[in-house]
């Protein structure tokens, strides 16, 4: 279906009522003052929903918003889920209406915005086959105190992805401002280096993403050494296999990256299994 | 009066008409993707309104966002002033509404909210004795692609903005993240040495503001030496003077920081005069 036909699905509840607009006085406008989620929901079920709570818990009170009562998130979540099983889900939460000028206001009440729209249709030979991907101009800058946050302050995404209009390259790759390997514009990092997975060091920049983290538990799990380390584009080039997560796509592999090519998608297929066995698995 | 009975009294324009509201798929809620300005209007006339409208115009381009008509934005103000003749303005300019993901949608049109709100009542005292200030313990990131650029990506102000409560406090100084100092949370700052001006260097971060631009040319027209170098704690703990500007304040002398505190205000002063007369000029 064209995406102008599907531009009428989209549902979006604000705080727990239909609605389409927000306050313009709203700070997540005036500042980015907020965070936000991007989960995927199949066969009426969001796919890691306590994983998914609890990040963004976590990111709500490293700006101090006190996050909103999954109860009142799982209700919207129903609503959404009853009129449209599959879907991509978009949570944001702002710190909410106030004031004029960065000074947080004494009685600022947070903003919820749960909105839905169809699950991008990716090809499906990305999983299976690879992607092609780039890597950005755009560079990251360095900030302890928001790194891994998925805030609303995202014009370095914005700006990097609107560097090429390329439909054969899948992804944009983001280098920090002293070179290091970071993430995708919209998704996390793996590399295989002879067996052991490696993902980017994401505590100067970058955002941690739910999938990066159930794959580094489920690695575990495995018994495959995972380590979070610095990558240098070097590194990059040389690993084994690269493949690319988050809650949408799930896992696609790299194929091809700066004249480099990969074929052995072995680790990136068992990644995606696992991840599947774990989204079937019961709450 | 008090500011709960002046909530009431605030005025917003959405693309030229009334309206408290945006829709929620604006993409300066989405990714703080857009651009804003704060201005003073006294009497119904903007202040410096034509370099407010340049450096509005200079940052969407920034953002490959096409600025809004100065004609458009003329009318908004009109509508505005004659309701508000005293009053502060935020112009903001976002993308416009659009799309999942961080890839610009194609056919995309800015929004422009135009939102006015009392002038905000500072103590009279604070232009005429000087204000106390504070550093932050908040790090500016470096990002040379957005340094300058008054955007929506604002958490790092919010965040240092935080860090007091002390109503004695009148600003809190920011550092990047190599220790050097650039701004206050809201304004920009210059110092005085020697009788000579300096105003930190903003190319790696920091807003450069309206009120600093106006300063600078002042000052060359004043036959003052006025340099944008980069400015250590060191060096503004040892300048003869310090101040802030920016569009509601004006200039403010800075009388204590940190312990040192400073009895000079007439190179400030003399700045208060220049842009006043600035401001009484014929457009």
């Amino acid at each position: 279906m064209p995406a102008a036909a599907l531009a009428g699905m989209s549902l979006t509840l604000i705080n727990g009522s239909p609605a389409d607009t927000i306050p313009a006085d709203d700070r997540g406008l005036a500042y980015g003052d907020g965070i936000f989620r991007t989960l995927a929901a199949r066969a009426g079920k969001v796919i890691l929903w306590r994983r998914h709570y609890e990040k963004l818990s976590a990111d709500c009170r490293s700006l101090s918003i006190v996050p909103p009562l999954e109860s009142l998130l799982q209700d919207d979540l129903r609503w959404i889920l009853q009129r449209m099983p599959d879907c991509a889900i978009r949570i944001t939460v702002t710190r909410g209406s106030g004031g004029r000028g960065y000074a947080l206001p004494g009685d600022v009440i947070p903003r919820r915005i749960v909105a839905a729209s169809p699950i991008p249709e990716y090809p499906a030979d990305h999983a299976k086959h690879g992607v092609k991907v780039r890597y950005c101009e755009q560079r990251l800058a360095l900030q302890p105190r928001l790194a891994g946050i998925k805030h609303l302050n995202r014009l370095e995404n914005v700006l990097a992805r609107a560097e090429w209009h390329d439909p054969s390259i899948a992804e944009g790759l983001l280098l920090d401002v002293d070179g290091r390997v970071i993430e995708g514009t919209r998704c996390n990092l793996f590399l295989v280096e002879k067996g052991v997975l490696v993902t980017p060091d994401l505590s100067r920049c970058g955002v941690s993403g739910v999938t990066r983290d159930a794959v580094i538990g489920l690695a575990a799990r495995q018994a495959i050494p995972c380590r979070v380390e610095p990558v240098s584009c070097e590194r990059l080039q040389a690993a084994d296999a690269i493949f690319l997560v988050n809650s949408l796509i799930g896992v696609w592999p790299v194929a091809a990256l700066e004249g480099r090519t990969w074929h052995d998608f072995e680790m990136a297929v068992r990644v995606q299994k696992w991840l599947h066995a774990l989204a079937d698995a019961p709450a």
